[in-house]
């Protein structure tokens, strides 16, 4: 693992690291801000998943969440959104390839080879994280943005016990049924269904739900609010009584301005998970 | 109007008055909590419309809605829940006729005559409180609980400007396909049920909306769950991007426990949209 830089953050460290991942067949970069209390033994983690067209460093230079995470004693993790480098394949359009891996292992060519990030998110990556930093990966929680949202809540609801909050910033709820989903599942995964429904959060929720508490905020002037679905996730989260909150913020629309408003009452919502 | 009784209450009064209804054509009691400020001059009004089995009295004596009313300077009301006398016509069962008035003017044989709660909650008795108290009847919010929930939902949609916030706690979302409602609303209204309409908030919500900011707080363990249709108002307050919260509150249930647990949040919400 390679240190890409650290600089100081709210009394803590934001960092950013690079190293060889097998999962995807590259080097990844990734963010980790660290808060003055990492110095003195593992603290927990949340994690920020990003969403198309995003780095590592969108979130880490946008969101804002270091202030609070800095006030809760709370690491942030960033990763990457996709494989990357020149031998990576790509795609014109801005949401199939580089910066829209949408959380999934890819099985179809040609992004079968690289394009694995649900076992990177999942599992190389904390690998990486609990081997390196004083990181206490028994209180770890997920948050993230649009695609990163999907992501977060899919792998919430499909690792029980990992982690013990899921939030979300105007996430892909069903994609599965949306331009958002179908054909990015459909590039990387086939054309058997089938094996899209473990990556719709609609379909974990109506099937299983999350074993803790849900936040879930969209802005109610989302350009993207069709793509979205957000009534799908909602009716599912009330059907099965699904402890969790749906917030529509009057205004709101898709961008980082909408996240920073909010991600105060997110990081919030996580530490009381992780601090119970 | 008759004063049944005042009590000092966190450094207001909590008053119970009587009054002839020509609404319901009886006598019909009310509560009434006036906070320190309303010696001042008119202070804001939040109504709390009660459930199935309530009188004036429940809310006002289990909510524990004083403490917070008097921080933010509120005025609360708490109507019955429907006419009352021996000349008033009841039902066995504990949701039809007296406690049960699902805030509805009747028009079927024998509730015609006195179960106007529509127009008891609507009209007469906001002129009731601005001729008698210190009301600002330009600033008002509404919620309720069960029935009541379901009563502030579909006057708060059905009078455009009159309130400025919405909340109900476990309310009966889509009484039109619910035991809860199909009962009432037939034996009311009759078997027309494209009259049943106008007071369904789910319905409402889909056609409509409400133009400021809507809460709605449901207990994961509410042992009515299955009648009060919470998925169906979560599907269409998404849908429509309907500015507002649906919050999902683990274990708690249907009682005044749940109500009291969650009431500071729902009075500081309203107290937000009057003195905004």
């Amino acid at each position: 693992m390679e240190t890409v830089s650290e600089n100081r953050s709210f009394e803590g460290t934001q960092g950013v690291y690079s190293h060889r991942s097998e999962a995807c067949s590259c080097d990844m970069t990734f963010g980790l801000f660290l808060p003055a209390e990492a110095a003195d033994g593992p603290v927990p983690v949340l994690w920020f998943l990003s969403g198309l067209t995003c780095t590592h460093e969108n979130a880490m230079t946008k969101a804002g969440a270091q202030a609070w995470a800095a006030e809760h004693g709370v690491a942030l993790v960033f990763p990457d959104t996709s494989p990357r480098g020149d031998d990576v394949p790509d795609d014109e359009a801005y949401d199939l390839g580089k910066g829209a891996g949408f959380y999934v292992n890819a099985t179809q060519d040609p992004w079968a080879r690289h394009f694995h990030m649900w076992d990177y998110v999942s599992d190389e990556l904390p690998g990486v994280l609990a081997e390196h930093f004083a990181l206490d990966m028994d209180r770890q929680a997920i948050t993230g943005h649009s695609m990163g949202g999907h992501g977060a809540l899919t792998l919430a609801m499909s690792l029980p016990g990992r982690f013990r909050s899921v939030s979300a910033f105007a996430p892909i709820c069903h994609p599965t049924q949306s331009d958002w989903g179908r054909k990015q599942l459909g590039a990387y995964l086939g054309d058997d269904e089938t094996v899209w429904a473990p990556h719709d959060a609609t379909l974990l929720m109506r099937e299983a739900g999350f074993d803790g508490p849900v936040l879930v905020d969209t802005g109610t002037d989302d350009q993207f609010g069709d793509l979205l679905g957000t009534e799908h996730l909602a009716q599912a989260m009330a059907a099965r009584r699904q402890e969790g909150q749906l917030r529509l913020q009057k205004g709101y629309d898709h961008s980082y301005f909408f996240i920073s408003s909010f991600v105060e009452d997110h990081v919030a919502f996580h530490a009381a998970a992780l601090y119970r």
